[in-house]
């Protein structure tokens, strides 16, 4: 089963808040479905969701009834506008948005842009699972024989596409290299990524997991149980400043106070150089509900008051090294990423 | 309603997981019924747990028909040690048995050791209520006009019998003092003292709280606003180490990695000259079913190991002080606890 995929003209994806208990698969066949999947987060991790973006702006031209092109990109611009608006911190949407923008720009005539359009998409998604298998062959040689890793939220093949994923890509393949590893995964409270995903992926691939709670990472890291830590990103500034998955700031102060190495993998698409560090990162706030109930299960008294921030920022002084498909970033940070672009 | 009250010769408490949807009042009976509920975690918090298992022994031995002091203070001992045996890591749970041992001894006869059972149960639950309303007042000088506080678990009257509990009793008389302050509180998985119970007495007494998962805290603290964290703890060693809810060691890392006082709030009972530092203290692992569900609903895979320590331990250098009935201690830890015994 590919997580994401584009089958006769429809975008299939799995149902990633049904995992682990269902598994179902979804056919999305209009870009509002789309939006509305990553919005609810039935499609989510930093590149898939660049990957389902480019996908729902096939979707949404193919139904454009325009005349002239002027006309047709017009409606592309305004489709692709609410697409880029379903999420704000990862910055893989935008530049998948981007890419589908210019791919359109550079044709001649409606049909040529729309053909262009579902070549650009598989190929973002083929860019995307190229850079990642690439990450975790390189991520893998941080990963020595008998470590135990601690990984937060989910960076597998469910975040990404094809087969590895970033922070779960690097364990994957050191697996796959005969490595002796084992993984904690922390839940990831507010919407479990960890206890729900990450498990089940690691399940699948035979990799020895234990979960535990997010408030449960210190106590392994003091006890020095943990030989690493390793996480994706949702955007990387060109300080090196690192929006992840709530909850990972304190991972990186817990693996920085127990000397214990803190990896971020992600694609370079990952890496917004427009903005100089963390601070320019928008943060999304979601629904309270989501902190005062579980699966459902309301667990907070009636009116009580929660907040939800959804991602955190990281200061790159936390960071050991930035893992991306064109080599392994370490500090000085500003250079290194700047040097990506080459 | 008392959250914990001897009525007629039985132990009325309020079953704490059924907390915060339903407020259901338990009628124990036997020792049995005491020690399952604190196992089962129906009555919990370091304090509340000592006045429990007075009361459990005086339920104990209510029944014993002996016919020698000495065969009495067998059966005694039994019931005691079984007592002291449904949880590892609080110390007033050993502190309360053995006050009520010593009270026992102290009488001639078993009619006499009968009623002093009585009356040292009923003092020892005097005890704790005058410790934290003490610790309240004098942990309120700590807390500013203005302030937002971070809380974790629930260190209340649940906790602790009485109004006001520990930390939130600092919270709470700062509050009756008129200063205007605002909590944070995290939801403290896998049991979610923090969601369940935390919100739910800030509610009933009019202090505004919002909730966050354990993982949201380093955000908040990185953004300063947090001005202090206050916690509660289930065991002190002499060096000043606290033993306290999972979760608490991480928060005591990030309050010092942003500069932000971190005060642990415990009545004398709750702390344990006999050992030296923290790491004698023995950490309770509870059920990998507590992780792996949540209030009853599954959130991992089916197969999935989970772990589950119930506490961790702070060392003493993250402290900024520790609010006791019987003073405020502030590093040197070692000299300023061992002045208590005084």
């Amino acid at each position: 089963m590919q997580f994401i995929e584009w089958v006769d003209g429809k975008l299939r994806v799995l149902d990633q808040t049904r995992l682990p208990l269902e598994e179902v698969c979804l056919e999305l066949c209009t870009w509002q479905e789309v939006a509305l999947a990553i919005r609810e987060m039935k499609v989510r991790g930093a590149p898939m969701i660049g990957i389902a973006a480019a996908y729902a702006i096939v979707l949404g031209v193919q139904a454009v009834e325009a005349t002239s092109r002027a006309d047709f990109l017009t409606t592309l611009e305004d489709i692709a506008g609410a697409v880029a608006s379903t999420r704000p911190t990862a910055v893989n949407l935008f530049q998948a948005v981007r890419r589908m923008r210019m791919a359109a720009q550079r044709e001649e005539d409606i049909a040529q842009i729309k053909a262009a359009l579902i070549t650009e998409a598989r190929s973002i998604q083929a860019d995307e699972e190229e850079a990642t298998r690439r990450i975790s062959l390189l991520g893998a040689r941080l990963i020595d024989d008998g470590s135990t890793i601690l990984t937060h939220c989910n960076a597998g093949a469910l975040a990404t596409g094809g087969h590895y994923g970033t922070a779960l890509g690097m364990i994957k393949a050191a697996r796959e290299q005969g490595r002796n590893i084992r993984v904690l995964a922390t839940e990831t409270r507010p919407l479990l990524q960890g206890a729900r995903l990450t498990t089940w992926e690691l399940l699948r691939d035979n990799i020895p997991v234990t979960l535990i709670t997010d408030s449960m990472a210190g106590y392994y890291m003091k006890k020095r149980d943990i030989d690493c830590v390793v996480v994706g990103a949702d955007r990387i500034a060109a300080n090196g400043d690192v929006a992840n998955k709530i909850g990972t700031y304190t991972l990186a102060v817990l693996a920085s106070e127990n000397s214990i190495p803190f990896y971020v993998a992600a694609p370079s698409t990952s890496v917004d150089l427009s903005i100089s560090s963390g601070q320019e990162i928008p943060i999304e706030f979601r629904s309270p509900d989501e902190v005062t109930h579980v699966q459902g299960v309301r667990i907070a008294p009636e009116g009580v008051e929660a907040a939800s921030p959804a991602f955190d920022v990281t200061p790159h002084d936390y960071v050991s090294a930035i893992i991306t498909e064109k080599g392994i970033v370490r500090s000085p940070y500003a250079e290194g990423l700047s040097a990506l672009r080459c």
